[in-house]
Formats: structure tokens, C-alpha cells, sequence
């Protein structure tokens, strides 16, 4: 038996246990590189993958040391005895070789993932396998049989409601911030809408982001249902509410590998807000060449798919195909958007116009969803909300229920990138517009950002500003200007 | 600046940072994780992965602590002042990403993607994407791109030879100890033979540990050279050759995956042999249900693209394929196959006939390299030197040459699987007999294994043995009857 020892090293999901290379209990080869280790106490078991101490003043070759995530897991005191021994092959492993092998696998076989990958016996590795394979081939019914795992049993009991509503979007669309002015117009009008939303994975910034700067989105579940009961919207990360536990994982993950699979993507959504409880859920996705989906055929296949998994799994779900092709609104990075954000909430007259149309439009679609509402009035109804100030209401009163933040600053360090020649603005690259704000430091600063000055039809002067870049440190802003030198992102001809 | 710190941990081949979370020089977000960093000093650059800590003791706000691989890499004293910043995109990301999606690369992609891994700005992630994708679709021009990729214009220059042969099997036998007996008839004969071989990937135990318990492999590129130069055959682990080091690295998450695809397999194979400096290659291509080779035309398809790749890459390939429907020889195990392997150049009478008659088989193919024997000639020319006891001496001279060693025992806890019923013994399941071997310990100890007593074609009493398991510790021995109770591996009718 080992003693139990805390290192206290967060390693972002993993399991991590630490041997002395001469450990008393386990004989270490460089053969045994990787494996997956079970450790167990008289109450407990966990498993976790190894790294080897040569220093024994960090783990002696009597201790077991687990890192932040397996500690917890483990839930027992330190100097607990532990005893430890190679692991078994995971459940699901077999089915996740069929994967990679290119087969179609059985809703009990993504069961059994699923729940391999919630209990930790996956790697990173082997869920980066599992993203990569199920991204090359996946069939609709396995998209199915994957969310509905992914919901796993469990979702969030809205029993006093008939409609609750969310909204989401396919992504790619860098400073897409429409769905806070959604979420205070439905509001408003009294639907109940309880909002998740996630980090970002391979854009610059979220809603997450945006809304975290303006209160706190770090919700529990207890919580989460008493202000939606009371205020009819909240906005909340899902990751503290417990749901969906396994998209989370494959999140980091695609994250690291800067990677969205349409179907992992659509299932995940899927899986966040039936979790959440949703009835009536709009998809919208964004079309353009440099967006995520690239056209409409693409989009009309992944709405179908969304329409028979949403048909089986019991939520109803709507798509809007809608214009991917820039950025919308003006600016990119959690300040910015928030900016953008109030402005059209304020009616103020240089309240970006695009962000304005886009969101009445998505709001009014949801207001439908209301049989109260005749048919071809949602728009009208959320224009008039906005209008007279409610829907700014609505948000202040989410803002002040969360717990109000102080909005940081923009970053100091900024650089306006000049148009070179004169000319119409024909296209704007969002990928790399994203690529730009990621390397400027937006996922590490919500002060970093880019604010758009010209959009695709403005005609512009050569040496005229096309964006400023918020940086909050000069190294960030140099690594952006380094990607610059690549691509503005405009095409003016 | 940081000031840099050790922590004595080995962590697998991959960089990793560690630092505090209240880090003096670089913000951290939940954000940021696993985002690839680069660490910097006066002198020299490298990247790596971040973990955070918490505890003080551990990293300090004002230190950067590196894991073993990381601190040889930078190659910089403690207390170095270093700065770290978020590293930009690896030059090969999007070559990586267009693979994920299904595109066919370049051989300059290739180039850029393996030295991202050589580099270490590929996480294992990274490289397990790589695998999997490239598994799922890959051509034959991009295997040429890949083995020119992994070679890295980097070879072993054996000046003072016309014919360097080598032989190779595609795995997935158990017990396939040929190389060996090969390497020592080759060797008598006197052509060259440098012999690279490696750890096992998904089988249980692999050349490099039979060979391992008989004397060191762990040699220095010039040691292999003289060997070689003084005894025509030396027996190496390619890993402290430091020869197509990328492959070391793609063979670790393989490892981990317990995945081998067939393409990258061939590669890695090829690029070592390459690498090594051979000039005639035979590749054994075993065929059975349950090995790694399912049907004959699997097989040619791999021998064709072998073929095909050594003819533009200046290899002499050729191709044998040959039975792979059950274990070659009776012993599993680094242990066991080491007797095997003793009892056939000892023309013992009850050495295994099936090892003895394949040895001499590919022996002859190898001898026929050589322009001065006539064809046909080859196999009675392997017997003859077997018989005659030449190919035990050679075996002693390398094993000599290079160190002998002791010969661990075999593990004392023992369990005898017997026949179920009277019959024939129709088919052995490789793969499961692997399977019994790793979960025995077979990867840990070498003195695991799995002694055959039955071959297809045998008739069995219900109750008589048909192998018997030997295992290091009881809990090894548990964890492989668990296995047997799913199947013996041992079809009998």
C-alpha cells in the first residue's frame, strides 16, 4: 500500500497520478508508458494515467501523488492508504476502435463512451481519436445515439413552464453577440428563456465572454432555476451547472486542436439544451465562404440533421439559415461586443444596424414560438420591445440578479490597420479576423479586442482605418501584427 | 522574466510548463488551457504545455518550472531568467486541419507536419488526430510523403558495404521470434545485417524485449556501427539510435491508443529501415483472421504500396506472406520466446518446428540478396549454417559483443487453461492471446508470458492443458484469468 499525497497541479480534465521511479507497489518500464493506472482505497477507486518522480522529496517511492482533478475525484484525506495496479481495458474501448476503423456504432455503444469518458478512462488522446473518427464519418443515427447520450438521463425540470425557449448559433461569425438582445427581448415579452452558454472553441471570443464581463455567469443549477422563475431569463455557463457533463471534456479538446466538426458541434448544442430542459430551441447558421458552414447545401443538410435528432429526442427545434459572409456588429472581443451590445439596447443611433436586424429577426422567430402570437407579428413585437426600453430593462435587471461586474478596460496597447489601396470593401475574412483577435490575446484579456470601422460595401480611401486592434500587452500585440502581415482579412477592390 | 525551476517529473515525451496561478508574467484563464507556450531565454527556445499550480512550494509567482523532457530540451541551469508568451500557430496546423478534413497533402506538408513533431509544437492530441486521420484516408503518394518526411535526409552510412539487409514483420503474430534465428544465420553467412527493432506497439512483446533479456540493444549509433563492422550483425532498439525520431513519438500515442493502422505501421517500419541505412529489405506479411492482416488481398495491397515506396525512396523491398493464423513457436513472452529461440539454433529436438521452418524460410530469402548465391539456393544454405551450429555461435558472438545479460526468471504465479471439451483445436485467436499476455504483465516483467501446449490441428482430452499463464503477481494473474473468462482464445471442436 501507498500513502496518499496532494500535488497541487491543475492539468485542465486529466487524471494525473505521480510514482517515484523506484515506487514500492508498481514496477515502472518505459513499456508501461502511458497506461492507464486504477487506484483504489477501501472506499473509493479512480483511475488516472502516470508520470514518473525521480525527485523524492515531490513523491517518495511510499506515496502516490495525484494531481488537482484525481485528488478530487478521489475525495480522501491525504497519508490515505492507496493501493495501485494496471487497469483494465475500458468498457467502450472496442467500440471506440470500430470508430476509427470508419464503422457505424450502436446507441448503446455511445452509451458506454460516454460514460467512459465522464468516469476519466479516456485520455485526451483518446478522446481527440474518438472527435477526429466521428468527425470523418458519422451517420444521423449515430448523431442521435450521441446526443442522446450526451444528455445522459439528466435534464433540468422547468415544471412550471409550457415554452422554454433558447436560441443558438452554429458559430464562425466573429463579434455574433445577438443572442443578449434576444434574450432581453423574449424576456420582456415573458417567455422563459434559460440561456447556456459555452467558452469559446475555435472563435476569438463568446457569449460567455461578453456576458461575463458585464455580470456573473457562474451559476448552480439551485440558482440558475430561481432567477428564471423570476426574471423569466437567466445566462449562465453550463459548465457549473452540471449538465452535459461529457461535452465539456470533448470541448477542451477541440479547443486545444482549434477544431469544430459540424456534427460534434451540432450534437453538443443539441445535448446543452436539452440538458438545460429547452422545449422550443432556434438554430441559426451562419453562411458565408471564410464562415464555419460554407453553403447553403451544407446548411440544409445540417438543419435536417438537427430537425430528426431535435423530432426524436423530444425538443422542438427551428433553423434560420442566415448571412455569414462578415462579422456582424463592430466590434470583436467581450468590451467591445458589450459595447455593441448596450448601444443597440439604447437605441443609440450609431448602434451597429447589422446586430440590430439580426436580432430582432432571431427574437422575433422565438416570440412565435408563442401560440398567443399570430403568425408574422415576432418582429414587430420585438421591435417595439426594444424600442421602448424595455428589453434594456429586461437585461438590467438579469445583469443585477447575476451579481453586476465592473466592465474591465480596453486594452493600451493599440494599432489601426490601414486600408492599402482605395476601393469597396468586397470581402472580410472571418477566420482570420478570429485568428487575429485569438493571437491579440482575446481569450487570455476581455480588454483585447478589434473594432471594426468599415464593413463589406463601404468604399474606402487607401491609408483610411479598416479596424483598430485592442492589445493589453505589447508582446500580444505584436503576435497579432504578426499575423497581419499574413492577411488584413479585407479584400477592397 | 521567471526565473526557471526543475520539477523531476517525466512525463512521456511531451514539454510540459508548470506555473503558478498567480503568475507575475502571464495571465491564466481557464481559457487558456492546454494552449501551447513558448519559453525563451537569452539563449535558446522551446515549447511546451502549461499546468498550473497552486501550491507556492511547488512554483512560486516569480518561477517557471519545466518536467524532465522540457528542462533537457531548453538545456538551461536552474535559476535562468526566462520569459513565456502564448506561442503562434505551429507552421504545419493547417496541412494538420486539411488532413482532419480529408484532403491529400503534400509532401511538403508532410515535411512541416513531422518536424512540428520533432519540435514538440504537436501535443499527443495533435499527434493522435495525425494517426487517426491519416488512418482513415491516406494515399499512396502521401505514404512516399510520409516515410520521405520521417526519414529526415538523415541516415546510418554503412560505407563498407554493398548489401545491408534487414527484415521486418507487420506484426500481430504472437510469439514471432524469427528475427533472431535470422539475424544469427544472416550474420554466419556474412552478409550485413544492423537489425533495428522496437518496443512492442500493440502486441504483447516484440523482438526488442526477447532480445532485451538476452543481452543490451540500448546502443549509441558508432557502437552499432562497429558491432556491425566487426560481427556483420548487431541488434539495436531504434530509439537510442536517434534515427526518424518522429516516429518514436507517433509509436508512443499508437501505444496508448492500442491502435496500429496499416499505413502508418508500413511507414514507421520503412522509415527506421531507411534510417538504418538498409539497402534490402524483406517485409513479412503474416495473414490470418485474427491477426493484424485479414485476407491475402489486404496483403498485396501492403505489398504493393511497399513496393512502391522502397522503389522511389532507393530501397530494395521485398514482400513475403505467410501464415499468421495462430502464435509462431510455443512461448509468449520475453522469457519463453528467448528458450524458443535458444532451443532452435540448439537443434534441439523439441524445439518449436513452426518457428525453426520459418526462420530458415526467410533466412534464404535474405541470403538470396546476395548476388553469389544462385537462386533457390538459399533455404538448404540457412539450414545448413543452423544445422551446423555456426548460427548458435554467431548468436553468442552478438550476444557478447553487445553485453550479455542475465535472464530474468519466469514469474511463480502460475495458472494452467485447460480444454473445455475433446476435440481439434480449429483456431487460436491472436488477438486474445495478446490480450491474456499484456493483461499478465508481459509489458511490465518479462519473465510474464504464455506457454503454448496446443497448436491448431492438435487433439485435445477435455481437462488437459491447452497453455499455461505465467504471471509477477497475483493481481496480474487475476487480471488475465478475467480476460480467459471471456475467452480462452482457443477454438476446439
Amino acid at each position: 500500500m501507498l500513502s496518499l499525497k496532494h500535488l497541487n497541479i491543475k492539468s485542465f480534465n486529466e487524471n494525473l497520478a505521480y510514482i517515484n521511479k523506484n515506487c514500492l507497489e508498481y514496477a515502472i518500464d518505459d513499456i508501461s508508458a502511458l497506461s492507464q493506472v486504477e487506484i483504489q482505497t477501501e472506499a473509493s477507486k479512480i483511475y488516472a494515467f502516470l508520470q514518473v518522480v525521480e525527485d523524492d522529496s515531490l513523491v517518495s517511492a511510499t506515496e502516490l501523488a495525484l494531481n488537482d482533478e484525481a485528488f478530487d475525484n478521489l475525495g480522501e484525506p491525504e497519508k490515505t492508504e492507496v493501493s495501485i495496479s494496471l487497469a483494465a481495458p475500458a468498457p467502450s474501448r472496442m467500440a471506440l476502435k470500430r470508430k476509427i476503423a470508419g464503422n457505424i456504432l450502436s446507441p448503446q455503444d455511445y452509451k458506454f463512451i460516454i460514460k467512459d469518458i465522464i468516469n476519466r478512462r479516456y485520455s485526451d488522446i483518446d478522446i481527440a481519436s474518438f472527435i477526429v473518427a466521428g468527425g470523418a464519418f458519422i451517420s444521423a443515427n449515430e448523431v442521435l445515439g450521441l446526443t442522446d447520450a450526451l444528455v445522459n438521463n439528466d435534464k433540468i425540470n422547468w415544471s412550471f413552464e409550457n415554452i422554454v425557449a433558447d436560441h443558438h448559433c452554429l458559430g464562425g461569425v466573429p463579434g455574433n453577440k445577438t443572442d443578449i438582445i434576444v434574450a432581453a427581448i423574449v424576456g420582456a415579452y415573458g417567455l422563459a428563456m434559460p440561456k447556456t452558454v459555452a467558452r469559446a472553441t475555435t472563435s476569438c471570443a463568446s457569449v460567455a465572454d461578453t456576458m461575463g464581463v458585464l455580470c456573473n455567469i457562474n451559476l448552480t443549477q439551485d440558482h440558475f432555476l430561481e432567477l428564471v422563475e423570476n426574471n423569466r431569463v437567466a445566462i449562465a455557463d453550463y459548465e457549473p451547472l452540471n449538465i452535459a457533463d461529457a461535452v465539456k471534456s470533448i470541448a477542451n479538446v477541440e479547443r486545444h486542436l482549434g477544431l469544430t466538426q459540424q456534427e460534434f458541434l451540432l450534437t453538443s448544442i443539441l445535448a446543452i439544451k436539452i440538458s438545460a430542459g429547452v422545449t422550443h430551441l432556434l438554430i441559426d447558421i451562419p453562411v458565408g465562404e471564410k464562415s464555419r458552414v460554407k453553403n447553403t447545401y451544407e446548411a440544409i443538410r445540417l438543419r435536417k440533421l438537427a430537425e430528426y435528432a431535435g423530432d426524436h429526442l423530444g425538443v422542438h427545434v427551428e433553423t434560420v439559415i442566415t448571412d455569414g459572409r462578415e462579422p456582424i456588429g463592430n466590434g470583436i472581443g467581450a468590451v467591445l461586443e458589450a459595447r455593441d451590445v448596450v448601444q443597440v439596447l439604447k437605441n443609440k443611433p450609431n448602434a451597429p444596424q447589422d446586430l440590430l436586424e439580426k436580432s430582432l429577426f432571431l427574437a422575433g422567430r422565438i416570440l412565435e414560438f408563442d401560440p398567443k402570437l399570430r403568425g408574422g407579428q415576432g418582429y414587430n413585437t420585438a421591435a417595439e420591445i426594444l424600442r421602448s426600453g424595455q428589453a434594456l430593462e429586461k437585461l438590467n435587471d438579469i445583469i443585477k440578479a447575476q451579481g453586476k461586474k465592473e466592465a474591465p478596460v480596453l486594452g493600451s496597447f493599440t494599432r489601426d490597420v490601414l486600408a492599402p489601396q482605395s476601393g469597396e470593401v468586397l470581402e472580410i475574412d472571418n477566420a482570420q479576423i478570429n485568428r487575429i483577435g485569438i493571437w491579440a490575446g482575446v481569450r487570455q484579456y476581455p480588454g483585447t479586442g478589434i473594432d471594426l470601422f468599415k464593413k463589406i460595401g463601404d468604399i474606402v480611401d487607401a491609408g483610411e482605418p479598416l479596424y483598430r486592434i485592442y492589445a493589453c500587452t505589447s508582446d500580444d500585440l505584436a503576435l497579432a501584427e504578426s499575423v497581419i502581415e499574413n492577411s488584413t482579412g479585407y479584400i477592397i477592390k
